[in-house]
C-alpha cells in the first residue's frame, strides 16, 4: 500500500513531470489530479505521453480535492500555494513546485515578485550541507527553482571550501519548458527552433536571490552573482556556466578534490572524469546533475559547468527525491540517473 | 539473481538504449559489454547518460566475450551476427537487433543486401497473431526494423480484419538515431537541423522487404507497399503514414473496431481517442506505439499513422519485450509505456 | 522610382515574409504597412529581423491606410481579402497571399471553410502551362497554398505527359511557420521540438481540393488526392512525397524526360541529377522548388519529392514572382534561387 | 565587368558562405573554385543550396588554379594559408578566412596553435576605430573569427569609452556549423540536436588570445578574458553573453551612450531598442551584428549581449565587408542587414 499523492497542477510541464515520476515509483499510488482552466478534461489532452493516467479526470484545484492525500504536489503560478497549503493538514507532506516559499529574506521576495511572502519552507535540495537531514520528517517543502538547482550545485562546493572569490558570473541556457506551457509569442516554435536568445538580462531574472541566497550560506559571507539566462532551442535541460576568481594557491586539482569531496557517494550529482564535459542531453528525463570543473589559470578563474533536465532534477525529481527523504523512503526511489539518449 | 545479460555492440545507439532498459529492469544482471573498434575503453566516453554503467570497459566482440551470459543482445552491422550466433551456445538466448535473421525468403535477403542469407529466427514482434505463442520459450530472436515496427502495427489491424486493398502507401519520418552513429555529412547536426529530406526512394530502402513480409502474411494475399523514408531534424521517433484504399462497405466505425479488437489489452500499443493524432515525443523513451486511423471517404482510403521511438519501441525496447517473453518473464518487466514530454 | 506596395499583415509571417523580399527587390518602393491588433506598434517589435523597417509603425488595416499604392499585398485571415479589395482600385495589382480567392468551385470552398465562397482570381503559379501568360497585366493574384505549390510542382509534369493515374497519395512534413504566429499550445517550441506529429488526416486539410483543382486541371480528368499534412520540428520549408501508380510502359526514363521537358529553363524549379534527393533546407529564403522523381518498379508507382521553404516560394516569393509577372517587371527581380545553408 | 573573384575551399561551410554572398554581389564575377579532397567533383553535391553554381566542378587547391583572379577568398584548414598567399601575386586580394594572419604577437599563436607563426595581416574587422582606414587598399585581409568578432562588437565601445574594468567573462553558444563540416561523433545531429554542451573550458580555445588582443587594442591596457564556448542545437548563429565590472559613476545611460556613439551609422551593428534583446534568428543568414547592454546595479556590471550570424557577419559576410572596402566598392554591396526569420 503505497504513499498515496495528489497533484495539483497536472496539465502543466511541472505538474505532468512529478506525475510521470509518480507513475514509475513503487512507494506512490497516484490519487487526485487536478487543474485550474483545464478541470474537467481528461489528463490525456494535455498529457498525451503519461499514457496509463490519460484517462484521468481533473478535478478543480481546491482543498477539497487535495484533501485525503498522504502527500500534495503543488505545480501552480506563484501565489497560489499559500493559501492551499493552509488548508492541506499540517501532518500532509505538501511539496511545492512552485517559488512562494524558497527564499528566507521576505526583502528579497518583494523586491523580485512585488507582492507580500508567504513564508519559508525547508529548501528541497538535500545536496546542500545539513539539507538532508533538514528534509528528513519535513511536512512542508520548497523545490528549488531550476537555474538555482544547477547553479548551485556547481558552486556550492568551490565555496563550501573557500576557493572562490564571492563575486559569481552565471550565464545559463535553457530549454523552453522552463518557462511553462504558456502561450506567448517568444516561446513558439517558429520562433525558438534555430535560435537562441537572451532574456531577463541584467540581475533581473527571479531566481537570482535564491541562487545567492544558497551560495552566501554556503560560503559564510554575502556572494554577489551576475545571472543571465538563455533560451536555447531544445525543450529541456539547463547548461550553466559559472565562474568566479580562484583565491591564491588554487589549482585544478584542489578544485578538482573540492568537488569530488562534495559529491562521491552523491546519487544524483557526478563529477565528470577529466577531459569530458557536461551536455544537457546526458541527463535528458533523469534526477541526474554532471558537473566539470577548469581552473582558466590566465584569467585566475575556476570555470564550472553543470547541466541537469530542469523538468527532472530542476523540478518533479527534485520534488519527489526530496519527498522520499520526508517521508523516510529511500532518497533514490523511484528515480533514475541514467538519462534518454541520443 | 537475475538472468545474466551481455551486449555485443554496446558503444552504438543501438546497443546503449538495450542497456539504458536493462538498467532499470528488475530481472536482469548486467555483464560483459563489447564494441569493436572501441574496445578498450570505457563505456562512458560513449555512452555518458548510462550513468551507472559508465565506468565498465568495453571488450573486443568475440564469442569468448560473450559466452558464460543467460542472454546476449547483439547490435552489430549487418552479417556479424550469424557467425558470432552459431558459436553461443543453443541454450543462450541470442536476441539480434540487426536484420540479418528477419526475412523468410533468402530472395528478399539477397536483393536487398547482397549477399548470402543467415537465415531467419522467429520474428520479435508479439503483437502480429500467435507472434507472442512464438516466442515464448525462443532461444533466438530477430528483432523488428524500426520502421517495419510501426508500419506494421499501424496497418496490420487493417488487413487482418480485411478491410483494405493489399496495395500499400507509406512515408515515414524518422529521428536521425535511426542510421546509427555513421560519421557521414548529411547526418551532422549542421545539415540535419532545420530540415527535412528524403532518401531510399523508390522503394529501395532495406525495411521495404520486411514490411511486405509482415502484411502479406496477416493479409494472406501479396502486398504490395511503396515505402519512402524521410529524415526529419530530431533525434528519435517515427512517424508513419500508412495509406490503403478500403474495400466496399467499410467505414470509420468498422476501421476503429478492428483496432480496437487488435489493441485492446495490447500493454504496448494504444489506439488514441478519436481526435487525438499521434506525435513522436509521446512516446519518447517509452515502449509504446500510438495509433490513430482515418477514414477519407473522398479518397476511398483508410489513413494510419503510428508513432514510436525508433529506438525504444523499434529496438531496444522491442528487443527486451521479447526477450521477457522468450524468457517466461512478464512480458512488461522493465519497459515503461510513459515517454519523456515535453 | 519603384512600384509603390503596401503590406496588410505585416507583423505576421506571411506578411513578414514579402517584406523581407520587397526590401532587397530593386522594383519596390515600401509603403504603408498594416496590422490588426498590432496596428500601432512598431514593426521591430514582431520582425526584429527586418533592421531596415524596424521603426515603422504599423496602420490599421483599413481601405484608407492601404490607398495610394501600386501594389498592395494581403497577408490576412481567411474572409478579410475580399471586403478589403473591393475597396482598393481595380488599377491597383492586389496579391492576396490568403485562401479566398484560391479556389474555382463556390462548392469546394464551403466544404472546406464553410462559408460563402468569395470568387475566384488569377492563380500565381506561372510554372503551370499557360498560368505565367495569364498573370501578365493581371490585377489581382491569389497566391496558391503553400502544401498546392510543393505538390503541384512535384506531380503536374507527370500527369501533364499522361504518365501516371490519376489517384495520388501525397504524404508532406511543413515546418511550424505554416501555421502562422497563432497562440495554440501545440505550436509551442516545447511541443513542436523533437517530434513530428500529424494533424488534418483524413482528406479533411483546406489544402486538398486547391491540389485536386490544379492536378484535376493538367490531367484533364478528374484526380483523387489522399493528402496527409505533418508538423516537423523546424521553422521553415515543406517536403511533399507525392505517389501514383504509373500507366504502362513508363519507366524512370520517361519520367525524368517529362520533369526535364517541364523545368527545363523554368528559373525557380531544379529537377535535380539523378542520385540526390531535394532537403528542405537547401531551398531556405529562397524562391526555389527543387524536385526528383523515382519509379519504384516494384510497387509499380512513380515517387516524386519536392522541396520549398513554405513562406518563400510557398508564399512571398511566389507572391513576388507573380507581381513582377503582372507589373511586367522581370520575373526573377528581387528573387533568388540561392538558399541559407547549412 | 565585375571583379574576378576566386574561392579556395569551395565545398566547405565558410567557402559556401562566401560563395552564397558574391552570387548575389553585383560587383563580383565568380571564378574558380577549389577543394581538397574534394577536387572533381561537383559544387553541387556539397553545396546544393548554390543552385546557380552546382554544376560548377571543383579543382584542386593549387596557386595555378588561384592564379588569374583580382581577389582570392581562402576558405582552408590552418597553416594552408601561409604557402599558398605567397604564390598569389602581391596585387592580388587575398581574404583569408581562416586563423593563420589574425594575431600579432607570435606567441600567442605558438601557445595556442603549436607551429610557428605565419605573420600578421590587417583585420578585418572595419567597425574597430581606425580599422575601416586601414583597410582601404589592403591586399591582405585577416577576417576576425566568429566568436572574436561578437564578443569584440559586443564590448569594444565599452573600452573604448572606459567603462569598465579590464576583466571580462565570456560565455558564448554557437551554432554548429562553427565547427565546419568535420566528421565528429559529437557534431552528429543525434548527439546534437536537444542539447546544449560545454566545449574548450577554461581558456583553451583558440579564438581567446584574439578576443584579447582586439579588447586590450581599444581599452590601452591588457583585458584578461575568460571565455566559454557552448555548443547550441542550431545550425547558425552566435549569442555572446559578455560581462564586466563598471567603473565608478557608469549608469545604464553612460552605457547606452557610448553604444550609440559607437554604432550610429555602422551599418552592420544595430543597437537594440531598451527592453529588446539580440535572438541569433534576427541575424540569420545577415551580415548584421545585434548588441544589447544591461547595467546590473547588485552586481555592479554591465552585461552586454550580442548576436550574429557565424558564417556570415561571423565569416563570408564579414570577408566580403571587408574586401569590398579593400577594393573601393561601396561597404554594403552585395550584404543585408536582413535576416531570415522565423
Amino acid at each position: 500500500m503505497g504513499v498515496r499523492a495528489a497533484v495539483a497542477g497536472a496539465s502543466g510541464y511541472a505538474g505532468g513531470e512529478v506525475l510521470r515520476i509518480l507513475a514509475g515509483h513503487p512507494g506512490f499510488e497516484i490519487g487526485t489530479l487536478t487543474a485550474g482552466s483545464n478541470a474537467g478534461t481528461e489528463l490525456g489532452a494535455h498529457q498525451p505521453h503519461l499514457r496509463s493516467l490519460a484517462g484521468r479526470t481533473l478535478a478543480p484545484t481546491t482543498p477539497d480535492a487535495l484533501a485525503g492525500h498522504d502527500v500534495v504536489f503543488l505545480a501552480l503560478p506563484h501565489g497560489q500555494s499559500g493559501p492551499l497549503a493552509e488548508k492541506l493538514g499540517e501532518d500532509v507532506l505538501v511539496v511545492d513546485c512552485g517559488a512562494d516559499f524558497r527564499l528566507a529574506d521576505p526583502a528579497d521576495w518583494t523586491d523580485f515578485y512585488g507582492t507580500p511572502h508567504a513564508g519559508t519552507w525547508p529548501y528541497g535540495l538535500p545536496e546542500l550541507p545539513g539539507q538532508r537531514e533538514a528534509l528528513a520528517g519535513a511536512r512542508r517543502i520548497a523545490v528549488p527553482g531550476c537555474y538555482p538547482t544547477a547553479v548551485t550545485l556547481a558552486l556550492y562546493p568551490a565555496f563550501a571550501a573557500g576557493l572562490v572569490e564571492p563575486d559569481v558570473v552565471v550565464v545559463a541556457a535553457s530549454g523552453t519548458s522552463g518557462a511553462g506551457r504558456s502561450l506567448k509569442p517568444h516561446l513558439l516554435g517558429s520562433e525558438v527552433m534555430g535560435s537562441v536568445s537572451a532574456y531577463g538580462v541584467g540581475g533581473v531574472h527571479r531566481h537570482t536571490p535564491e541562487m545567492i541566497q544558497n551560495l552566501s550560506g554556503v560560503a559564510g559571507e554575502p556572494v554577489t552573482v551576475s545571472f543571465t539566462p538563455t533560451l536555447a532551442p531544445m525543450s529541456r535541460g539547463i547548461l550553466a556556466t559559472c565562474t568566479a576568481k580562484t583565491r591564491p594557491g588554487v589549482t585544478l586539482e584542489t578544485l578538482r578534490d573540492a568537488y569530488g569531496l562534495a559529491y562521491d557517494g552523491e546519487p544524483f550529482v557526478g563529477l565528470l572524469p577529466e577531459g569530458r564535459w557536461p551536455a544537457t542531453s546526458m541527463t535528458l528525463g533523469a534526477n541526474t546533475a554532471l558537473v566539470q570543473v577548469a581552473h582558466d589559470e590566465r584569467a585566475g578563474r575556476a570555470v564550472v559547468v553543470a547541466a541537469i533536465d530542469n523538468l527532472t532534477k530542476g523540478t518533479g525529481g527534485g520534488a519527489v527525491q526530496s519527498a522520499n527523504l520526508a517521508l523516510g523512503l529511500h532518497e533514490e526511489l523511484g528515480l533514475t540517473t541514467i538519462g534518454v539518449s541520443p
